[in-house]
């Protein structure tokens, strides 16, 4: 997606060791025109599955899913990282892998918003390593529900998680994919 | 907001101890079409402010704060709660006392997202004890910036973080107020 490639390069800060820094639109401060136009992007691309639950993991990906949602005309949920005292004893989870903290940690969703007719579409806001993903993954399979495919913002198509995910027979669809970072900052977008 | 009223009373469900679930469309599960209509009133009651800004807090005060967002024509800024590696160095921090855990926690924003030019429109879920909505107030006036309310979804007129923060001079604008929940689930709106 053109808009999404052009403002990457704009306003990216690239950090040493990997680090796209894209928080002045998508993960710290949040443009809602760039979430519309994202939005609008992956009903064009999902919209003959069927979907009717759109899933996220807290906190960023709720900036993008809830315009997705809305596009869709179905619900988000979003998955948590705590047990908080809301939510209910009758919980799906499922566990994530950090690498940044090198710590493995659940994820959760209340049993009674996912169910075996559900056909969710997943988004986030970041592909990486894809363990977040692959985590929500195990939550929709868990509930029985279909996973109807992934929508990500910007997939870094050095790191394994978009070929893991895609490799399981999973459709992935992201909007921007960075292959390549140097350490002047240039960023290489593939070709879709 | 009768439509929020009338689904806080369907959907809602009442736990000893005064919690008030309404994890099925708000803060959990969120609905998109109930998020805009949210958005809307916060627009009307908003408008002739001058907003330049949107700040919330992660997590779940991001699903009402990106719509609201999208009325006003600005940008959404959400406090962190953890200081992430996407985070720079320079950041304006608030000390946030969370009840339920008897911790002191802190909040973060980046502070070249926010400045003393800024007219900020403060959205959350929730008004309970007031901590979060301080909390964001303290970083706001840290920037030097200007407040020019809150819009919250529900409030807990019942706890005081509603009076302290209007005895503050600040406006607050929350579309339910629930002043009494009974044993039996019973709730009582403020008339508004």
């Amino acid at each position: 997606m053109k808009l999404l490639e052009d403002r990457i390069e704009k306003d990216k800060v690239v950090l040493p060791g990997g680090v796209l820094k894209v928080d002045s639109f998508l993960n710290h401060q949040i443009d809602p025109v760039l979430m519309r136009e994202m939005a609008r992007e992956f009903y064009r691309l999902y919209k003959d599955e069927g979907v009717t639950k759109v899933l996220t993991i807290e906190a960023s990906g709720i900036g993008i899913a809830v315009p997705c949602a809305e596009e869709f005309g179905v619900s988000v949920l979003f998955a948590k990282k705590a047990k908080t005292a809301n939510l209910s004893d009758e919980v799906y989870t499922a566990d994530v892998f950090s690498y940044t903290h090198k710590t493995q940690n659940k994820i959760f969703v209340s049993k009674q918003y996912l169910n075996e007719s559900d056909r969710v579409l997943i988004v986030d806001d970041f592909l990486a390593n894809g363990q977040a993903l692959l985590g929500l993954i195990d939550l929709v399979r868990a509930a029985g529900a279909t996973v109807v495919g992934a929508g990500i913002a910007v997939e870094k198509g050095f790191q394994n998680g978009g070929k893991i995910v895609r490799k399981m027979g999973i459709r992935v669809e992201s909007l921007a994919i960075v292959d390549e970072m140097k350490e002047d900052g240039t960023l290489s977008f593939r070709k879709q």
